[in-house]
This record gives C-alpha cells, sequence and structure tokens, in this order.
C-alpha cells in the first residue's frame, strides 16, 4: 500500500459519537479512503445521513450494530476504534489477531501507554489486555514519525494530550522547563462527547468557565510517559482542564518562568516550521482559526524581564482526533502523510 | 471552457471582507480554481495567509491594491467582486467592456434586478450605472439554472435572499402562498462583515435577539422582482429579518396558514430531490448542519388543522455568498455545477 | 393580608428546579416573603446554598423531601408549585382543602384553563382532577388583574403564552389582527428544564438554530381559550416555537399585515404606558434588556405600504414563570403588585 | 455620615460606558444612594432610561455634559469616575480641592499607586498628577478594610487586579508562593468597554480564546505594588490574560506547586469565612453563579502528590468595578458594607 492512488477500505467502530462522526467525516474527505463499514449500536440499520446529517448524500450505507462491523473487519484495510474508554480492551484482542493484515488505531484511551499500573490509577481499575499495550505505536505524529510507517497498532493520542505535547515537546531537554511545568488547557464542549450531561448542558455551560480533573486528568498519564521517555531529567506537569462555553477546541498555556521568548520561538520554529499542519506564530493563536479542521498553531510570547508563555491551539476533535488518526494512518499504510487533510476552515 | 479538468485562473476584488475571505477559501477548495491575484486595500503588500490565518499555506501571494488588482483583470478568467455595496457600479462598467472574455460575479447588491426605481429606494440613492443592470444574469442558481452558462455578468443574491428564496420559489402559483407571505429569517453575525459595530459587539451580541430593518430590508428588492417575473399572480412579503447570536447562518421561517403540509412537502421534494446541495426534510432543519458548508436544508412541517410552514437553513457566507457564487461560475464556465462544493462540514 | 409591611411566609415545591430556584431567587429578593420551606426530593437534606450556589448566603434551611414540604403546608401563607408538569394535578387535590387559608400558585401547565379536553389533547393525556379546573384563576397579571385579590388557586401562564399574550392582548376586537395571527416566538434553553437532554446539549445548541412543536406546542392552548374569552371574533394563532442559542428569555414576533404601525403603537401605549414592568417601545425590543430580570418590553413597527408587526421580549424564567407569579401573588395577598420586583438588569 | 438612614446623593461621570452603567444600575438598587446626576458627553440632554434600557423607570433624569456635570460636583455627597483611563488625571486635580467634602473614587486606572514610573511604563506615558498618587487609598476592600472609613480619594482595584487579589492575597508570607507565581486569568468581553472593537466584534470572539497583553498587562502594577508592601518577600507575577467568549466575568487560576491543597483551603476559609460577598468551595467555582452580581467565589483543589490550585471568580463589572466601589464607597461614609449588595444572582 504505497501509491497516493491506493483505495484504502475503512471501517469506524463506533461512528455516532462525536470522534465516531468526526472520523466518518475525515474519510468523506479523504481522496484514499472509502468506507467499507460503520458501526453505531443504538442506530443500526438506519441510513448514516439520517443520523449524521452533516453527510447526507456523502454515504450510501446504513449503521451496522457493533457485531455486524466487528465481523466485517477483514474487509477493512483500516480500522478506527472510536468506542466509549474501555471498549477497545476487548475488541482488540479480538479481532486484531484474527485480521494480522487490518491497521487499528484507537481513538481511545485504552493503549496509549506501555504502563498497566499508571492506566488503573488514571483511569479507575485494571488494563485487561495488559500484555497487548507494548504493541501500540502511541501516534503522536510530529514526535513519532519514524515508528509509524508498517504500524498495524496504534494509540491516537488524547485531545489534552496532544494539545500539551505540541507546545512542550520541543522544549525536552532545552533547558527551557520548569519542574514542574505549569499548564492550563481549555476545552470545548464536544470534548465531553455525544451524551448529555451536566456540564455540557447548555444553560450551565453556555456563559460559564470552570475547571475539573484539577491536577488529575487522565492524559497526564500518556504526556509524563511520552515526554520521560525522550528526555535525561524528570518531566512534571501542573496541569488544569478547564470547560470553555465553545464546540470545538483546546487551547493550551504553558509557562516558562525567565525563559527568553525568542529562543523559545526559535525552537518552536526548528521543530515546526516545515510542518504542513502547523504554524508557529509571534504571540498567541486565535483558536477559531483551526476550528473544525486537522491543523494547529503554536505561539510563544514573552517579556525580558519575566519570561515566556507558550500557547498551542487544536481543534479537539480534529488534529485532536480524527485529524491526527488519519495522519497517522497515512503514514502507517505509506501515503502522503497529509492526504485528506489539506483544506482550510473559515476565517470565521 | 469546458472540461472538468480545465484550470480557471480567478481574480478576487475586495478579499479581505467575509465575503470575499470566504470566496479565497472556496477557491482554495476547488479543484479547478487557482488563484491569480487578489485585492485587499487596506492591507495591500501583506501576504494572503497573515491577514486571514485559516489560509496559511494555501495561498504563496500578496494582497494587491484594487487599482493593481484591476490592472491584472485579464489575466483572470473569472472575477469575483466582493467589494462594499455600491462600489461595483464604478468597477464593472469600467472594466467589463476592456475584458470581453472574463467573466464577472458580483457578490454585492448593486446588480441583482433590472429595476433602477427599486434600487434606488432600497439602497438609498441613484444607481450609477443603470444601463447594465438588465445585463446581468441574477444567481439563484437552482431557479435560474438554464440561463447561466456562458453568462458573462452574473449578480449573487443577498443572503437573506437566498434563504427566502429556497423556501419560497417551489410555491410560486401552486396556491400555496397566501397574500403577503410572512417571513422572518434569522441571521449571524457575520452577515454584518468585517467592521465591528454596535449590532456585532460581542457583550451585546452575545445573548441578544432583536428585529431590524422590518419590512424593509433590501433583499425584498430582489426577492419580490424575482418572484414576480415568475408567476402569473403578485407576491408580497410580510419579511422580518433577526439577529441571532450565532456566527453564520439564516434560517428563514415561511407560514402557510391552511395549507397541508404533505402537499407542502411534496412540492419541495419535486423542486429540491435531485439537487446535490440541498437536502429537504420533514420538520425543521438544524441550523449547524450547513453551518461553514455550501449546503441547504429545506424543511416542511404542518398540523392538519392549522396548515404548514417551512423552513430554510443555509450558510449566509457558504451557499448565502461564495457557495452560491461558485455554484454559478461552475455553470457559467462549463464545469460541474458541484466542483469544488462536494464536501462535509462537522455534525457540531 | 393587606399592608406592604406584612410578613408572607413561603413554600416552595419544587425548588430545585429551574422555575423553583427563580422562584428561590425572587423569595430572596422579596421585602414580605420569608421562606418558610422548600422541598427538592433529590437534594433533600442538603443546605440550600449547596444545591443553588447562587444563594448562598440568602437561605439557612436545608431542602425538604416532597412529603416533609406537603406535612408543613399549613405553615406557609402560600405555597408555589414548580414540579413537573402533570404533578401539580395530584398535589392541589390533596392538599389544598385541608388548607384553606393558603394561596396556591401553580407554575406548571396542569389548570391553565378550564377545558379538560384541551389539556387531553395537548398535554397528552387525560386530566386527573378536571373539577378544579374551573377554580383556577389564570394569571396572566396585566389581563386578569381584577380577578386576583384574595384568588387562593392561581394558574401561571405559561412562559410563551406570557410572551405571546403581552404582544396579542391589547389587539383583541381592535381589527388588527389576522385570522390566523402567524407568531414565532424564540426561546431560551432554560425553558428546557434543568434535565440535560439532545436539545439542550452544549455541543448541538450552542450555534444552532430550529423550530420545534410547530404548530402545536401547549401553550396554543391557554392563549387561544385566553383571548377568545374576552374576544367578539374567533382567534387562532399559527405559532412556530424556535430553539435559539441563548440562555433565558422569550422574544415573540407578530405579523400583522396591512395594519398601520402608529395605530398598532398607540394601543399598545393605552394597554402599557403605566405598567411599571412593561416598557413600550417604537422598534424592536434587545432581548438581553430583560434578561433574568421581571420586566417586559413590547414593541412595534412597521412600513407604510406593507403593514406592521409587534415583538414582546421576556425572561422565561422571570415575566415569564417566577416574576410574574410574584405579581399574582403580590395581588391575591393585597401587597403592592410590583412588591420585590423594581429591581434592575444590567445593560449587557 | 454614620447612619444607615441616611441618603447619600451620588454623581456619575462617564455614565453611559459599561462601568458607568453598572454604577448606575448599583445606585437604583442602593437604599442609601440617590443620584443626583450622571453624565455622559455623547448622550447629554438624552433621557437616562432611553441611553440605558435597562434602567428604564428607575431614573427621571437626562444624562448631562461632563461640563455640566463637574458644575455640579458639588451637589453630590460621591462622585463616581467612570471615565476613559487617563481622564480622571485632568478632573482630580480640577475639583476634589473645590469640593472637600464630596468624596471621590476613581474607577479607572489613575491612581492606583503611589508610583508615577510604573505608571508611565505600564500606562504608556507619564502621570499628570503625580502629587496627587500617594493620596488615593487603593480600594481592595477585603484587604484594605480599616483605612477605608473616611477616605476621601478612592482607588478603585481593575477588574483582573481584584480577582487575582483574592486568590492570592490570604497566601502571602506563608510559604505557599512560587517565585514567580503563575497566573492565568479569562475575562469576559465587556471588560473591553462599549466600544466596538476587532477583538470583540461577535463573528471573531463568539466561538474564539486568545491571550493578550501576556506578562505586561497593566493591572500587574497595582497587583504587584499592593502585595509587595505587605510582604517580606518579592511577590512576582507570571501573568497571562486571556479573552474569553463570555460577556460577564474574571475566572483566575493560580498555581501553587508542591503546596498542599488542604492547608491553602483552610487559609482561605480563614481569610473569607466571614465575608458576606465571598464564598469559599473546596474544588472550581462556576463562572456562571457570580455573574451580574457583586459577589466573589474562591475555590482550592489539589492532588497529594502535585501541590494545589486555587480560583477565583467574579463579575468584571460587580465586584470587579460597580460592586466593589459601592462596597468602599459604603465603608468611607460609614455605612453598612454591604448595602445595596445584598441580593442574588440567578442560578443560570
Amino acid at each position: 500500500m504505497s501509491s497516493n492512488d491506493s483505495t484504502i477500505r475503512a471501517g469506524v467502530l463506533g461512528a455516532s459519537g462525536y470522534i465516531g462522526a468526526e472520523v466518518m467525516r475525515y474519510v468523506a474527505l479523504h481522496p484514499n479512503l472509502t468506507l467499507e463499514w460503520a458501526t453505531a449500536n443504538r442506530d443500526a440499520g438506519r441510513p448514516i445521513g439520517d443520523v449524521l446529517p452533516n453527510l447526507r448524500g456523502f454515504f450510501s450505507q446504513e449503521f451496522l450494530t457493533a457485531e455486524a462491523g466487528e465481523a466485517r473487519a477483514g474487509d477493512a484495510d483500516v480500522v478506527f476504534l472510536a468506542l466509549p474508554h474501555g471498549d477497545s480492551q476487548e475488541v482488540v484482542p479480538r479481532l486484531a489477531a484474527q485480521h494480522p493484515r487490518t491497521t487499528w488505531i484507537d481513538l481511545a484511551g485504552d493503549f496509549r501507554t506501555p504502563d498497566p499500573d499508571g492506566f488503573a490509577k488514571y483511569y479507575g481499575g485494571p488494563h485487561r489486555a495488559p500484555d497487548l499495550l507494548d504493541r501500540f505505536v502511541y501516534g503522536f505524529t510530529e514526535g513519532q514519525r519514524e515508528t509509524l510507517p508498517g504500524a498495524r497498532l496504534i494509540a491516537n493520542p488524547g485531545c489534552f494530550a496532544t494539545g500539551v505535547l505540541l507546545a512542550l515537546f520541543p522544549l525536552v531537554d532545552t533547558g527551557m522547563l520548569s519542574d514542574p511545568v505549569c499548564v492550563t488547557a481549555l476545552t470545548g464542549s464536544s470534548g465531553s462527547g455525544r451524551e448529555p450531561k451536566r456540564t455540557t448542558h447548555h444553560p450551565e455551560r453556555a456563559q460559564n468557565l470552570r475547571a475539573y480533573k484539577m491536577l488529575r486528568h487522565q492524559h497526564l498519564l500518556e504526556v509524563e510517559w511520552f515526554l520521560n521517555g525522550r528526555s535525561d531529567s524528570e518531566i512534571r506537569l501542573q496541569f488544569v482542564p478547564q470547560s470553555a462555553p465553545i464546540v470545538r477546541g483546546i487551547f493550551t498555556t504553558l509557562f516558562l518562568p525567565g525563559k527568553p521568548a525568542e529562543d523559545v520561538l526559535e525552537l518552536m520554529e526548528q521543530a515546526y516550521g516545515r510542518e504542513p499542519l502547523i504554524d508557529v506564530v509571534a504571540g498567541s493563536p486565535d483558536m477559531r482559526v483551526v476550528q473544525s479542521t486537522p491543523r494547529a498553531i503554536v505561539g510563544v510570547a514573552g517579556e525580558a524581564d519575566r519570561g515566556a508563555v507558550v500557547f498551542s491551539a487544536i481543534d479537539n476533535l480534529g488534529k485532536g482526533a480524527a485529524g491526527q488518526a488519519i495522519q497517522n494512518v497515512n503514514r502507517a499504510l505509506g501515503l502522503n502523510e497529509t492526504a485528506g487533510l489539506e483544506w482550510p476552515g473559515g476565517y470565521v
């Protein structure tokens, strides 16, 4: 599978959640991917375009049950798992061995680190497929580009993790990082998924701001593990996620007290200057510019007597989920890395 | 210019306003259009991607002054005029005669009807190129499809006009319309353009609703003119535009008291059932499904003892401006009508 | 109970829903009302300020169970019923007879008309206390002022009903009304109550617009009943409720094709010119000005050759629920009608 | 002026800006304050209720020109200066000496520290009344309570400064603060004032997030000066203000890596446990609970192995401006400190 003319057959498990729906949208936008099947248990039997009206006219199929989809796993060259956290641990052991030519990419938190104890601590219970953990490649594309080609099992990073890693990864072992690194990240409401809940109830969210899972969000696990595997000294985060009254996006702020902003900006430009999906700017990104796209912006600002701050802006469902998944699949299958990802969002 | 493999060279006048910026985005998304030049007077000399960061990486040019752009009109196969209302009246007389092989499409209100008196009444002053008025084709694509091929002068409909016509056009001379037809349309704030003003000041808009230009919005001119040219009986609108706290979109509601909803729905399905960019639904559309896309949804609802209502949902900058402009240009130049328009928006 | 110095003891049934919580807020703001008890079944035993943090410091009590609250009904001079639709039909028959000196005001839809058939049609099932229906006074204060003093059973109007009646009531039998009257009303998300659901899920509501219960919303029942009881000719509504991405407010638009706006405005000024809580304006109200207050704005606009439109703006939880309930209770108990209601909201 | 029955005559300079309009609202809500006059240069001669429709029915006066208002300075017991930054430096020297019995409270940034060099650095030019600087009392009420009684010249803190000081002040000299202290604060759009501008243009703000004046916001001046005057060791802030798509509010996050959250919470409860306008909570505040009110919430959270974070939530126009101004005036004039401030906001 090495040519840009290839047709890649895709299956999507859990296609009616917000992440799954966005994977479907990215499949529709991809010149090489074609949808083989998609599952949506509660909507099984309904035409895709009835459940996801934004995709009306793009797919003619009906949603399958999970069972029916799994039975057709072998028809797909790549399967996207967009299931609730915990479900991939059941599915992958059952199916991956049976279908050795299929590429599996998990968009949940099940296989992001090789650390079962960390998993148990942050995800609230023991891992049910611990022996598979170290067989997955962690798909933070820009930091993992060389190990992706040919990968059959890929764990797509979390949305917060992607935002934080984009801001932080180029600074590892540069002497720029404090211990701990203080970080806030504001998230849009779509990050909480399709199921209505109190924290995403419009009357209580629309003009609100609040923090949650302070200093203990589960994405800490993958971020600290990934960075510490690439760093000479231990990196610890003081990480505060916050709910913002936007629908899409993650806006990350990282403090670098006492560090010169111009040096930080130069490190960012070295790291990302040639990245097709990442813009580096002096100053703050505007969140809206990347909303509903696979793109990211990294910004750097500072004052001579105080130090620097780094920002990153991504779409939680785009670069933070479906967009990065496509990027990883493109690399794994030998396509152009940005195939299906080169389209702009709106100015507003 | 008749093949889908053609490369069409585009010029854009006024490319940094919201409509112009969206035209630029649609050019970037179009497989056959290539940007020859774009003007933005206040931003002349700046790279396009600096002014419109959503387009960073998509265009390498700098913005030109209006003067420099006009001097290069002959290099373009099609020129999009996205100027403030009134400016096209100056530009088109000056340039269109000089460049007889160029297609001109005006996205402002200058050339939408052949009626100079109507123009004077609704736009606050006499038309300055009245002899050109009847040379323009009014580009409400779905209602004007046959006159577009080969058109050199196209007036793109207003955003409200598009929303209202989509809901109303299939009902002309069917006996469904009251006299007058009562219509409301809610608009997003991007319809007011890029210049900050009181009515789009975030603290006063964000949780507000209000009506404006009640019963006298200038789009009445083109809607009533267009319909009455196609109707046996006079059609008058009781039209109330309203400001909603959304960024993009126009949501139109049209009353058909005493009419059977099932018959209305059937008329809509006959009219739009095969339209690639229009979905017909029983019930109400969801505004968000078409936001930031070139698509439209028309919905019909009713109660046996009361009658029917028709809804339409479009993006004011998409189907209501840049999207329809591309559709019109595609037809005028012999491309596939939906070239560059077949991509989905997000579910949220 | 006739002096402004009186202390009125209030009980609130269902105080943790949005309407109940707003009643609590209005009780806190009222110089004569004192909270005797409040029930919140799911939060029974918790301090009021923990459940409703906006009221921290205003009440020292804990929430009671429904059962415990009902047992204390006799301690209250007035009981506000802010229960889910249908529950008041159980409670009032059980308690009102036992406590003949207590005033009962129901904020649900259970007792708003004397018409059990209409109730069955619009509320989806037979009324369970039909013999009580005609003992209730319908509390559209401005149209019912003379029957309220001394009333012991009051049905507070629905939020949409209040918005529509404010716009429509002064026009009954003036020759201004079409048949049917076309009306739209936009509502904020708090109107759907505290329970998260799909239509109030922030990712799907925040930039959305949609209509619902088109031509069959249950508030039609009370509006048409109330008006037809006061009109020589039958009044029918073509009523389309719509969901707007705001938290609070109802913005109503009513069409009067062919009628002179100046005459309509004069009728409104005659009706409301001396009302302390209603402003009459030429043009459109701004929704935000009355949000989170007990006030209303009625506006009139028109064009000479087309006719008129009338608008009203209220807060759905204020004038549309708790505010009007206080107004009604004030009148019923002989207090100054606006006691506890004379405070302004913010400009933004 | 020492009794709660007193009538205090208020003048307001600059009453049609957002801060001035909110001062007017708080005057309307205050049992002891009566409006003597209010100026609004651009709206001079217009009834107050026409310019500020939320106050219709509360004031019968018309707005005066600045000149006419100043001429009546002597009629006021207290004058609120809600002028654009820089104007108070002109007005106070001219009027305060003439009217020695009037209390002056400046809500702009002109007189908040005695440091003219700091002013020049952060406000972009030399101070024009430097000799008055040290005659002002800085009105961070909770930290300055003892010096306010009898004060004739009061500088009301900035909105960000108030949010940051509430979170930080109780921690001075407790060993809890890092050097520097990392702080973010999210602000609503009303903080940018009534004049429309690009950063508050609804289409660009409504779903956006961005940082601005990173590490160099002018409120750093007053916060660092105030704290360092009360601390044994130097306190420096790494402060990143951010624009959120809300209308009202400031949500502050302050990092205390390595510090035990339970100890921090105890310090907060010691400091604020008896404050009538401040709630202390374990966890994060919800921004919306204090919007449009004079109240504040301080929250503390932490993890055993990581440390603590402190949050504060205020309304930028309430506790961050008009509310605190009233609190300060109440203390200065010997009224109950919370007179006119004891009313709740909504739950949503």
